[in-house]
């Protein structure tokens, strides 16, 4: 084991204050591939919280060759994320709640065997079943065909694999662990738009982080657009559960969504023939544009928030797909810095936005998993702090027609 | 070996009344694949015929990662497959015969290199060689694009790597080998099919049998389509092979077609400029809805026979692809719920059939390698009998445009 | 190391006079793939000019499971092909001079991560880094969609990973090496091209030879189009560094390069909204046929030049594409067959040829690194010689419209 920790272990440096180790698991540029890896905070002999990463090549169907980093900790959260899917995160649990859904794809497919032009550019959902896909960043929202050009659903950065992945653990307790990928969306007179994503979290701890840095590394401008798709469901979405958010204005998405926008923030038992609604939001940020969105079960004892800063993210779509169970019974939370429009929607209303040649742009948003009725209310209590006196505004008519 | 044989084996169990072992190949769930790997009847001291079953690898160009699993019976028949290819059957061999063809395409493509949509749809022509094709089960017919969605020639199932696969052997004599294969059709909000393809042979035995096993496993009514493209060529077609089935009707699948109505079931030998005729056939079937089509050579010493049940698979197409070697001097016996249409024009004219939530369907298919004169004319007395004094009516006019 | 020796080398054989001895790197007719090799003049105790040859596999990101072969020679040239891109090649360097340029697409792209059809038919710009690139065979230019058919950019060659890779090396000094690779472009009822890709290489030597065999392996004529796009960049691209070329007629692209007629031949600096500008040339050759190309850096002590054979290849592109930096400051001498119009304007104006059945043809270009003032000079004098009394026609309107 020693010879192993040897042989991965790329350094022990200083960032800022905190010493830490990092290993380096994948990496294009000198061609490294660790593949079946493993660590342990036994082996690193670290002390504190008991925690372990893994990582495991999969095998079967059209996962053939896809690899999953799962983070264990005893007594906080098992995360579950795909390098080779965007880094996307499938699955968290911890206390016995799940933080994620049932898909029909029950397979971490290998970008390699998805089209997403299929299906008049839909093919992104032969893939999907992540707890969290980043939609982006060269177009975010549903597919539309512009000159010939399909910009297919959600984007093509969950389906592309990272080629950097590491892996650093903060020598000093609480020994906090993040997992590093680097997406490339690099296209020859395209786009070169490159995004390091970061998964922080803290062993035994009952949230963790993501933190993502765009840059525009081409020497032009360019417009990008990101929606970080969070999807829930059982055992905390349920009959009667509510979707919770400060908020200056609800709107439909479309005229289906109309329909349910009365009781838009409450959800149905699954419901056949329901599919799925989708409600814009804007936020209500607190002085510092920070903000919070959650999805509580009935009881008011679990759940799950989002933090998130509306300077980065100003926009928040709720996705209300409490269809049947094996249809896919699932909430989404989405901050972005779009609604899910197409792209020429979004663009022609003004939302989409740009990086100068070398300018970078991040996102931060930590995901907690709620599990009891103190850490509800909690949260319910900071949304009715951000909310105030404010009255959410409910705009009936969709505000654009795909 | 013994370890292997203990490593690779999940169980002995009692299936029916007769004990048998099994070993799993792949499996996405558990992530297990067993890459190369091989057993024989001298390693399981089974007794009786000689046989052995072995998964390769492959390697090379458009075929890298593909696998084949080859079952190899002394006395019987080598019968060829690829899991990464939709459980397809690439060749059998018995008896200095051969069910297959030479397509000009000479690798067993891995579908990651394959893009369906391409060239207008006909995408799946990059890796088509198989003596037998699952053409569904979504849609099976030529290409046509409708609200932007291109459904694409033969459907996707061909190209969906297996995501289980086992090898099971009974214990008892005759040791019969079955070969599963699950396929998953699963898309979010599309479909939720998933079919365990079965093959089952009998060491030392000229027939084997197809036996799948079709699942809605959703929550809502899905419509399916399945035809089995089963391909043969040389030594069995030639100038005078004859095609031969109890049949109700005929007619031409288009214009060109019908210009070879006259000599429709005789074939020609390789004959530059053919290009394929195609013609729908309604097959006749005892009281118990069971058939049979075959292909048989000049001289009627050799052919390979289909039969099927007539409620599975009600209709049957007559591919006659006399075109040169090299093009592809092939016959297609393929019978289907469908004929070869666009899944539009199937709709229209009634033949797509639909599952239930749930719901599961199968398919019976027994292919056998007629190596003599006695086993040819069996099959024509079979022929013969079911037919008794019904006419064919020949239809002239082609029933649909494409 | 004498074990991989005999256990990969296959055969010392007798080929005219010279006997050699060769490794089978790759094969998917036997299966074979030798994955990381490596052999060196110290191994082969071959004495002369000191050489290395090496095959890796490749990781990360969309590179993931592409094999790229290195000749190294210590006095004369390192090479770099990738036999998953189509044995297109990367990067040459030596004595401080490098072939090649610097792509927003860093990482050698697995086709299997690639959609052709993407973007309207551009997706090839995913994975487009090369120092050549084999634009072709059944089709070659600019994409168009023709009867709901998409020809993708620069056709299908470069994504298509090499059926066998073989390397050469002659017994006796100077020890030519020779990399060789079969790419089949096969399709059912489409095409059957397949050609022996060969790049020849004396250690030592500043000079290396492309030499691919195309047979069209079908019972039918078969159009075929092919431009070698070979793309050169700093040190040798700079501002006034200069294109010659024995010419008979120079034609702009379109609209955009017409605006560039005057200065066609001389480069800027690296330009920001320059974007590319592309012209046609009809090369004039000698009474062989035989002509050459060069890119020479201001001072005239660095170049790059392509001699190749006007019977073979009678067009010319130059391609100036003289962005910033991070865009791709790179041009392009691009012999070809064709100019760079879709398909459609190439057969509309009879530049597109066919190989009747069986048939092959050849292509032979032999790429100069110029690394001083005399080798300039030498490329210089040969491109006088050619032009001799001929005056270059400049039309000034562009023969085509896209």
């Amino acid at each position: 084991m020693k010879k192993i920790l040897l042989a991965t272990m790329i350094t022990a440096f200083l960032s800022g204050q905190v010493a830490a180790k990092t290993w380096l698991l994948t990496d294009a540029e000198s061609s490294t591939e660790q593949g079946n890896w493993h660590i342990s905070s036994e082996q690193l002999k670290s002390g504190g919280e008991n925690f372990s990463i893994e990582q495991k090549v999969l095998h079967g169907g059209k996962q053939e060759g896809s690899k999953v980093i799962t983070i264990t900790s005893k007594n906080g959260l098992t995360i579950a994320l795909s390098p080779t899917r965007g880094m996307g995160l499938l699955h968290v649990n911890g206390h016995g709640v799940r933080l994620g859904w049932d898909s029909p794809v029950d397979e971490v497919v290998n970008p390699a065997y998805i089209n997403l032009e299929s299906r008049n550019g839909v093919g992104w959902l032969e893939g999907f079943n992540e707890m969290m896909v980043r939609c982006g960043f060269e177009w975010t929202g549903h597919p539309v065909t512009k000159d010939g050009v399909i910009y297919t659903l959600h984007g093509k950065a969950e389906n592309t694999p990272a080629s950097k992945v590491e892996v650093i653990v903060d020598d000093k307790a609480p020994h906090e662990i993040r997992v590093r990928g680097l997406l490339k969306e690099n296209t020859f007179k395209k786009a070169k738009l490159e995004t390091w994503t970061e998964l922080r979290y803290v062993p035994g701890s009952d949230s963790f982080t993501i933190h993502d840095v765009l840059t525009n590394q081409s020497d032009y401008a360019h417009d990008y657009q990101i929606i970080y798709h969070s999807n829930f469901s059982t055992p905390i979405l349920e009959e009667n559960a509510r979707f919770i958010a400060p908020l200056k204005e609800v709107s439909p998405f479309n005229d289906y969504a109309k329909q349910g926008l009365e009781h838009w923030s409450t959800y149905s038992a699954p419901t056949k023939d329901f599919d799925e609604m989708v409600f814009n939001l804007v936020p209500l940020a607190d002085s510092n544009g920070k903000t919070i969105a959650a999805v509580l079960n009935s009881k008011g004892d679990k759940g799950a928030s989002i933090e998130f800063d509306t300077h980065q993210l100003p926009r928040l779509t709720m996705w209300k797909n409490t269809d049947t169970l094996k249809q896919g019974y699932v909430t989404g939370i989405e901050p972005g810095t779009n609604y899910a429009y197409p792209v020429t929607i979004e663009k022609e209303q003004g939302r989409v936005k740009q990086l100068q040649p070398g300018q970078s742009t991040e996102f931060t948003l930590t995901y907690s998993l709620l599990k009891d009725a103190a850490a509800v209310q909690k949260v319910e209590q900071r949304v009715k702090d951000i909310q105030g006196e404010t009255t959410t505004s409910v705009v009936e008519k969709p505000i654009a027609v795909e």
